[in-house]
């Protein structure tokens, strides 16, 4: 996940969140920490922990990785059993402190509210000019702050918390997972459709919330279960919860690209094994597109799990052909920034012994501009490879996504611009292979919901109110 | 490399080196701070530049990763088309600023001299006391200055650089790669026997030196080849090199070390590849130890490449068991450090699919206190693991590295303090075997040089003048 | 108070403390931030808050001045309508986060204590060792620890904080100023003799403790009174206070070096104005050691003021003769550190017109190693001064300071050493006189405690435990 | 000079400069060093210093003050015995590394020049045009960039570089004192009018630069003369000069707030020492605007030798009234951004014995906004001031500077936009009195040359083409 400015060629997460609920008297912060560390892969720009302590709530947050951005006075200063926290990847201008999460709101009579989000309300602009002309004012322009907003108004009209959730839900449309901290109580969210993942788990018999269940293996905790689609949970002072379904939708739509690129192999999203979606794309390539090869390799990392799928189902030997510098991260200067394969060359080395002479099949997760495997293709090459077959773990990316993923904007997609005859030639391989749209479902047998599949195919979940009626719009609603 | 201190269980090597003499005119500094940057696994304390220009050398060193120890502004005001770098794990004390290298010294008649090292003279201490007869000043602790004021005095007698050096190496023991600078020459030095590994490439014509090939691949550098033991190198102003068989010995003893461990698996040493010697370690370990299981993992990063090896020979096929967390740094705060394994699962988390109902054979690159591995094989019996055989890519260290390598003290080692019966016990594993002592030379076949196995063996390439007298010595020595 | 290390040749203070008790619903650490930041001058080695909130007490603390130390982050994470704080020099080895206040302890069943500490229990040791039999653990070395962990036993007995303060105050002697916080209570206390200031104010009708007025001052609020000596004061939730007379002594002992040299002068000090009193010792200075000149100069910054009483008192004019440069931190590279008088150059430069051909009396507040002054008449000589006569507006150094001073060890002493008559030549200067021991009083009429002068006479207030039979020993206990 | 920045009130001086050309074999870096920390009033945004060392010139230059942009390993570098260097005070936009100076070019040819430039050229964009006609590239905004492109493009023509700066400047308008560094020598030039100060000194028998002599007296070096204007100085390598009258004017032209304001108190430029100016600015005012009061006081530090001044031409008292926190920089934190006031009290204290009661006054070197000395009368009332009586040691502002000084646009100049009879009221003093300008000649007896007073009274040293033909325009071109 570390990576060169210059090589950023992958799609973007915008979050992931964490929240718990401890016994009182034991401060949450510190496992907080530890959450957000495991969860650091969904975002690198800003992190924040907020707990909640008699009646009032203490935030801190600040830019960097979590072991950057939370100093260890931090966590002495943040008592409180309850606590969300939230990690950020910045998708507009520099990342700032002010932009990071968890968003605090004061509200009515004095209470507070803090919200930590992941995910992006594709209707954020009309529910805000509908806030803005009953008066409500806004300090931001980010959706979070619709969310927070929202809720506080229901709270203020005197609704119990996890009322005030279900009534500001009917207004927003697009992904939002949430962990939700009030002075005295705790929420986890999942929008109608489920398009960002969220799970639950246990701590010494209490509650803990993550967008992954990795980062509650990694703390100690066990999972326990999904949130559902459209659920509330609330988690109770005696360990117990409540759950309310705020919402249902007539169908699911998990974000495909969470089994393909951003979640963490040793995560299971709704019943579905990462690690294993990974294997099984490898599979599918490999019976869409055989090829006689020598061996077949992964660009390091998120191409390694596919490769042993892809040699597995066809028999070719799995080796490594790319050595990744485990060092390389964003403030690596650029002392000559014309040299167009200096970025590709300091992060990825060959392995002689797997390339000279031999005929390569390399599977990558996704492409985007097409730039970074284009460099590697030459690489390969000049250090003596034969042949370099390049095989996608996912479908062409054709349209933008709307919920939540900064894919780069449509002029850039290599995959919708170029004919997928002439891709193969333009990017200097011997052949080229995108996993099969037909065989996304296929990569996640264990997974009980459908998948958004929107910025492969334009079938978005939700109506699109485009307002680009140029030509050039890739937006093609299909309810 | 990345690792969370509490988990450092692993050997540490001290340096790595580089240099360039490119066209007068050209700034050489931007290429020094690519090359230590794939040099970086070597050493990550401290990283260091020296450039000689117009009759002076000029240096800029710091504490910390290459891209934090070395701002942008370095690189501007380090003028001067020949240079030296270093990388740096600092084995005694903290980091400092003091103890980077190059280290630079003052000669008489004002001639400056850079030095960058990579190795231990293991007879420092009795140099140092004779010249300090002589009266020459020290400033430090460091053998690398015996080295340079060794260098300089012979330069003060009126000896050619190269002259100096032959003249001086006389004296020493021990491991030494060196890149050293004078206000108007270049020259590369390894020591009789080989130790250190270090090799020459050409930018555009003109000399280039580095400890491991990568760092000439990722720098655009094509390989010429390895400096032969004890040779000298000089780079002479039009491009062209001179070259002095400085000594000899009777044998080389390159040490086994760099290719199990230290050295990136996309460099090729003295004619090996070191992405060979690791699936080799693993083939030897499957002939040496078979066991029936469904998978062969290893433990990322470094037990990967055995375990692919070890699946090969064995036809059991080959998955990950173990995530690695990307984000582990130096910096983490360990806010409940009285858990002992929070810092095993913040680092390495199971993947489920995997692990669970499964015989796992997992292997690494070695051991030395045994608590990473106990609590490794420990959180995958947790989740699920029917049965955990572990193998170890390397024999068992018994005996203390006197050539540069920080192996923790001999109190500390496992394998020296448990017998071998017990310790797969110990550590709670079903199985436990360690690489052949008599197979070490079976995983470099292509290697010119033979290998170092002391910290094996007892067997020390050097005489050993132990001052040790107590029965826990591990010292053998047989010359 | 910024100053060059080298330089450092002045007495150093230990702390400056605040505390407040706002409304509730009002955060207190802004308030905090600002009136630590008033302090700075009593500290700048680390700085740090506590503030209780809803039954549990948050801490931020770390090394540096206050806007280094206490990011803007961290105000948001304590919230809390009652807080302390404390900004600290650290007198033993490199400043860590560690020693850093408030110290937060953890009192049997669950409740929390937060205390900020200026001076030093002289008997630590021995109340410590009690304390140890008694089962009582300690973390730290500091006598700060042995003041909150003998508050927590007796809280621990079933005493109100009050109580428990004025019980375990039996114990101690030495010099406290101290602000203390439970989760719901704030007192403030000052030693049986005075001997660090400390006074009240309020805020919006709230009270708030600090250790100088010229906090209250620059934050705000209103002065209301000192703390008298052995007074613990509670402020109450309503805005009011509780007033227990905890101890009483014999007589009252403000330590004279807080209006000499550390308070600031725009602060009042038991009713002592710092800027009159500094006015007058330069007064009396003219009065003992009257002498023909053309002007009369103050060292910047502690000897202006008493310039400008010298000045008026003897009819010279006064002027500046030395410019400071303001940028004099403690960051400076000594590039040339052989060069003696560099560091006085680059901090105080002459100002020709004013010391070319004049008579100058030069004043400073107090002379320690003596190093500076030297410097700075041959600095004035060089720049043409006929005549340089030193006024020193405190009388010698000659005795060790075991209230919270940091004055440099008796062998460092440049009175204790040198003859009066001798210490004029050995400085080069034309004449040198001290502030009479006996004029002491004349610069505090207005102060309503008696003065500590025991390191100008050897008069301890509390009797002296000497461990030390050596001849060298400076104690002369005269209780 | 360190300033919070709400506070900010006062003109912004640009840059200061240093150079110096030492022995061979001697490095001038270390020198540079301290001689920029000398200059730090002049600019505090950042720094940079050039050496020049066989042939080729290293730079290091980054944001912040001396200490903070220049680590120490830079000073090892940053080899050479020729140097200039340069502090910044960044007057669009934030400060960055790029904008820093020495600004470094390279030549045709591959030779390499560096400028250090204090001042403005006022005509730089039509002579830039005129250059970019020719097809001379630009890099960036800067009027530094025109003059180095300028100087560059006559010695591509064959002129050696003192006669190509004597023909570059030819086509310059405005202030500009410039110290050059090419790979074999060091120049120091001075506009014709002398607007910025420069001046030239000795080290060891060699040359140094600085903008001001407080720089040489600081570093240990000795004064010899100014620098004059239209004078190019070339230092030779055997220490002598060489000297070219390169240009002339009808009149000379010396900032007149360098001595008002800018530079330190301990300089003396081009004659007359600032001490000295300050102090017969204040006796001026005493003059022009006598008034009974019992205190006379300087705001603090730019105040207070006016005050003096005041205080001898007037009879009555000298003191202070106000207490400067020392530790007032850029880094506060503005917890209640809400509150005017709040600034000022953190920065400026009353001092009550001095102010209480009494008619007071207070003397300040310029207005620009009025915003500070209002606060400061209110505070002074509020501490029981009977009067206050403000005196301004300047002449009104009423025109923009165009020769470097950053003063607030013309809408924003108090003095400008506001009735002289009724300011005293708006400020809320007793009285308001501003040094006359007919005396502004007065506080300068020494001074060799003449002062501009554009800024006060319109009259531009060169012929003003103003572009704008709006009412509101300050120009008023007075050749």
């Amino acid at each position: 996940m570390e990576r060169l400015t210059v090589l950023q060629d992958k799609p973007q997460d915008h979050c992931g969140i964490f929240g718990a609920g401890l016994c009182p008297g034991q401060d949450a912060a510190p496992l907080l920490y530890e959450g957000l560390f495991a969860l650091q892969h969904r975002g690198q720009e800003s992190a924040g922990i907020a707990a909640a302590q008699g009646g009032r709530i203490g935030v801190y947050k600040d830019v960097g990785l979590v072991t950057q951005a939370i100093p260890r006075a931090a966590l002495d200063a943040l008592t409180g059993n309850m606590a969300i926290g939230h990690v950020r990847y910045s998708t507009t201008g520099r990342p700032t402190r002010d932009n990071a999460q968890p968003l605090v709101v004061r509200m009515q009579g004095g209470g507070m509210l803090a919200v930590a989000h992941n995910g992006n309300l594709s209707n954020a602009q009309q529910v805000k000019a509908r806030m803005q002309q009953e008066g409500i004012p806004f300090e931001t322009q980010s959706d979070t702050e619709v969310i927070a907003l929202g809720i506080a108004r229901e709270i203020a009209r005197g609704l119990p918390p996890e009322e005030a959730v279900r009534t500001a839900m009917q207004a927003w449309e697009g992904s939002y997972s949430l962990v939700i901290l009030t002075q005295d109580t705790l929420l986890a969210v999942r929008d109608p459709l489920g398009i960002r993942p969220l799970c639950m788990g246990r701590k010494e018999g209490r509650v803990v919330f993550a967008s992954e269940s990795c980062a509650l293996t990694a703390t100690g905790c066990t999972f326990e279960r999904d949130i559902r689609p459209g659920e509330i949970v609330q988690a109770l002072p005696d360990g117990s919860i409540r759950t309310l379904e705020a919402a249902t939708a007539k169908r699911t739509a998990l974000c495909s690209f969470e089994p393909i690129y951003f979640a963490r192999p040793d995560s299971i999203i709704d019943g579905q094994s990462v690690y294993h979606s990974r294997f099984l794309a490898g599979a599918e390539l490999a019976h869409a597109y055989p090829v006689e090869a020598d061996l077949v390799a992964g660009v390091p990392d998120s191409g390694l799990i596919a490769a042993l799928g892809y040699a597995k189902a066809s028999g070719i030997p799995y080796g490594d052909v790319l050595n990744k510098n485990r060092y390389v991260g964003r403030t690596f200067i650029q002392p000559n920034p014309q040299d167009r394969t200096r970025g590709v060359r300091l992060k990825l080395s060959p392995i002689p012994q797997n390339v000279a002479g031999k005929r390569i099949v390399l599977i990558d997760d996704s492409i985007v501009r097409g730039t970074t495997i284009t460099q590697l293709v030459a690489l390969l090459r000049r250090a003596g490879a034969l042949q370099v077959h390049i095989r996608i773990a996912s479908p062409p990316f054709l349209h933008p996504c709307l919920y939540g993923i900064d894919v780069p904007t449509g002029g850039q997609l290599v995959a919708a611009h170029v004919a997928p005859d002439t891709l193969a030639a333009s990017i200097g391989a011997d052949s080229l292979g995108f996993l099969p749209l037909g065989r996304l479902k296929a990569i996640a047998p264990d997974c009980r919901l459908d998948f958004c599949d929107a910025c492969f195919s334009g079938r978005y979940p939700y109506p699109i109110r485009c307002d680009n009626q140029a030509e050039s719009c890739h937006c093609h609603p299909q309810p």
